[in-house]
């Protein structure tokens, strides 16, 4: 932490400064400039993180030195972080899409979805069971009997299956069925829920919040981490800004910092990203470009009659053309399709 | 619903909107301009919700006309909502202050805060228990013993409690502590947090997300009332944007737009809004202009050693100031402080 | 400027810093912590300023120490700065309201306009003759005719005049008929016409960009005053965020912020911070109440048929009860109406 | 033009927004849904954009129907534009890379950095002779003599040469000089630019602003084309949100948005889009991954000591591998480096 003191910062100020900081048990190192005292903290930064520093009298501003994230970071891993997910991993030299629904509808167009998204080189199915829906009226899933659709489907087509888990409560079961459990935008900044899917052994597919910003994201990576599940993959898939062109601002810079931030893996959702289906192809191969480890894609039969995001989801044929388009992007990344 | 199609729409296509909209059970009403043509939908509105419209062939926008809320509307209620809180009501001609610390430290601080402020006219006590922390490292709240701490000192200052609820499994634990439900800014939209407080019978002060427009705001309120708790308070603490001199962006014109809007008494947060505690009278004052029917005050007896949100808390004198400050603005709006 | 280096810098990358410091003329000061090593710079840091620090092997980190603003800066004056406009004054104690078309639209408006307005105890008027228009193909404002309008009405009602200036080319012309210029939102990182209007002897009424910070609004007056120009009054107008509900976001806080580190004027324009003429009447008190010293309202005859933002236009009526509901506000904050 | 009524809209007031819509030359339409009146105008809705229809008494909505833009949209041209520059055309086929140093400092950098990036595959060098500096008191650019060294250097090079132009003063004067006119992301609302160099024969750059819309863009686009130069190029040079971690947000998505509303060529700007150099790569891979016709790369033999933007400036090691990778990229979109 290095404080910044106020042109005309008394002696007294600058101890008072001091003593509460060296009262966490750091060490201070005081430099005095030609209009300015900045006073450094020789220690661990973290005990500091609840002192409002910035408060005291005399200080202007407070930079932190240390990243607060620990188990996320780079310098943490001795190399990129692989999760297993079914057969494959993600994190890979492979690139790996998983496709489907948005929400899990009934058994038949989840087998049909599977069947086709995998003949296509899809590695993983994609499905809500419990949908967060900005409305209350809107349909909000159909819960556990959508868990046992995507458990029956993945025996049948072989495809691990990602799906969201929104409630503490729920995390037990989703767990017992999917093969990794998607956090939400909407639930980026929920502890409790980041704590509980930290407590199970399956990975976590961590999408960054509409407001967060990387570092919020890691952070939240970290909560999860924290209680001993390193399995997480962090997922953008667009944040809020003034443009409504587009559903959200896919911010595809976030993907190259990820990647130098991070060892764990990074997703992108074109889909959500765009919000429009006819721009969903640009989004996935500039994210492959970028270096994203994989895509979640929204894909249904017929996207006109979906229960939910029709406005993004991609068609049988769209996907057959999406995936086909990926493949030289992938290979000008040096990597593949997994 | 309007839908207006492209230049060039065929007559197959616009059949084709039409079946899907008739398909709901609507009634279509085409409108042929110059260059394009308007499909009007005439019935309920809600049915075409999760039609993807804007996706079929040859439409080029869709407009809803009805408000996606129903029961936080203006129209739904004869008159502006009154929420009991303790032994006063929120929502009517006072304007209410509820004042303390960020979280919940010990019953020392708690008791001498709740007497402070009670002393210079606040009408609630809040505080956390369960803390919501950016960071895992972070204090995370004393928890049940906050809330115990909470109750005790209710008991003894005769101060209604406000405190935050985080995770469905804790709801009714905090219910049966609080006077009052907090539901925080990064739980704005954790719908099965909303349904939960929903099914209380405790009245839940709302806040708004980060990224949540007012729209979003008034159907994460429709979601608690959806469950029978019509109880709702919605504040306004700040959005995120660009600027960095505030720890958010306090979005003034969110109280009168409130105020048009919905039946619910309106809050502002002038401390999470701010970031602040230099900022917090010209907010507070700023909105009681605006028409707040309350106000959420972080005070500590010393706020260089809260445990948190240091950085945005009054001391005493502060508040005392704040407090003496506010009455003029409330006569000025033609009300008075509770 | 403080430099936060990078875990594992080397010596030689410390080194090759210090050198393009010290190669300013700066001298540098190095503390070692424990993971890190922090290098301060002593001496004038605006010759730092196009170092690209942030690029130097090793560097993870640049803080600066100094505003980046100095004649704007509060620390520049010993008072606050006190802008003569016509016969009164801006930035005393008087809060000032000026108002008016937004278009110059003919002689008829504008005196009726500037009478009713003057009857009320606006002390200001404006109108503009050069409209900054976002489509080419709308009314673009009646030129040289509008200020030779403005300039017979001020003669007429006695108030003095501010109209807007949007090309360098047009500065002198404007600064003969107007008492003070203003540079609208658009053109507030305009350097040559910033540069130009700090050239004339006329008040500048200089607008906050839709994207712009505090900091970048305060730099833009530092353009017009380092050109010897010191009579600026800064105005916030609110920003462009994800909202939709307003036009814009009115960001009140920049009222105090603004208040707190500079010497010059702030005026709000609750008009263009709302874009709805239902909310100018809550987001006027509000600044007032957050200490604006002046009001910048658009009002008209019949809004409706308004050549321009009608939709943001008080008419009479409205108006009138405007500034009958500021006075207990202004009351309120130890100030009264000019 | 498509009016919404508020719920309990009366006769009268529908009368009084007809008569308004009629009254400027246009039909109306009455459709009578369940709970609203819907009116739609039929005829020339431009007449209509300086009526305030949304403050009419009664109205709730009011959406328009036709696009903003003419010249600039997709319809206006049978096949997307070729823009001349120097020997090639941008928009065609081949990907363009336009490179150079932010500022240009003298003959020797330019020389030296127009050999290296031409040997490499640039078509076009880039360099600000005026420069616009958030600060008064950064460099501001050469000038005229910034111009001649341009000059001199096209002619060494061969290198057609594109150079900002701030001022409507300057237009005729950097005309002489470059082969196209570059307006900043601070000017792309500056309406007297954007008229002056519309009036010229040279090509236009035209940045996107910091909080301009795809819609604002293609506004002002118009503005250029309007004064009859359809030579216009539009940029994408990131936005500004709540994201720190880069100088600005990279809107990838409107790549492929300008691709589909407009016939102008689609230019993206990494450098700026990330502000940090080691992101350079990564944006520009995607972009062309996008669709992007060309991109706008800040290269200098040594960005330390670049005059200004080292920060995201490459050098010339740093320039070539991203040449050598942008080369399979271009070729997966069916396209090559031009």
């Amino acid at each position: 932490m290095i404080i910044v003191t106020r042109r005309g910062v008394t002696e007294a100020e600058i101890d008072h400064i001091r003593e509460r900081i060296e009262g966490q048990g750091l060490r201070t190192h005081v430099s005095r400039g030609e209009t300015r005292v900045v006073i450094g903290c020789i220690g661990d930064e973290a005990r500091l993180q609840h002192l409002p520093l910035g408060t005291l009298p005399g200080v202007e501003a407070v930079h932190p030195v240390m990243k607060p994230y620990k188990l996320a970071a780079m310098q943490f891993a001795a190399e990129p972080t692989r999760i297993p997910f079914g057969s494959i991993e993600i994190g890979g030299p492979g690139i790996v899409v998983v496709a489907g629904p948005c929400s899990v509808e009934n058994m038949e167009v989840m087998k049909e979805t599977a069947d086709f998204v995998s003949s296509k080189g899809a590695r993983g199915l994609r499905g809500g069971a419990f949908k967060p829906r900005t409305s209350p009226y809107s349909f909000q899933g159909l819960g556990k009997e959508g868990l046992e659709i995507l458990s029956e489907v993945r025996r049948h087509s072989g495809l691990p299956v990602v799906t969201e888990v929104m409630d503490t409560r729920q995390v037990e079961l989703v767990a017992e069925y999917a093969d990794a459990l998607q956090v939400g935008a909407r639930n980026m900044q929920n502890f409790p829920l980041l704590t509980e899917v930290g407590r199970t052994h399956r990975p976590v597919l961590l999408k960054r919040g509409m407001s967060a910003t990387v570092k919020d994201l890691l952070l939240a990576a970290e909560y999860v981490m924290s209680q001993g599940n390193m399995n997480v993959m962090v997922c953008e898939r667009g944040i809020r800004t003034f443009e409504t062109a587009t559903r959200n601002t896919f911010d595809l810079a976030a993907i190259p910092i990820l990647k130098k931030e991070t060892h764990l893996p990074v997703i992108a959702d074109p889909s959500h990203g765009a919000g429009r289906r006819d721009l969903v192809h640009a989004l996935a191969y500039a994210a492959v470009a970028a270096g994203a480890d994989g895509l979640l894609v929204e894909v249904h039969p017929d996207p006109e009659t979906a229960w939910s995001d029709g406005e993004q989801t991609l068609d049988f044929q769209e996907f057959e053309s999406l995936m086909e388009g990926l493949r030289p992007f992938a290979a000008a990344t040096g990597r593949e399709m997994a």
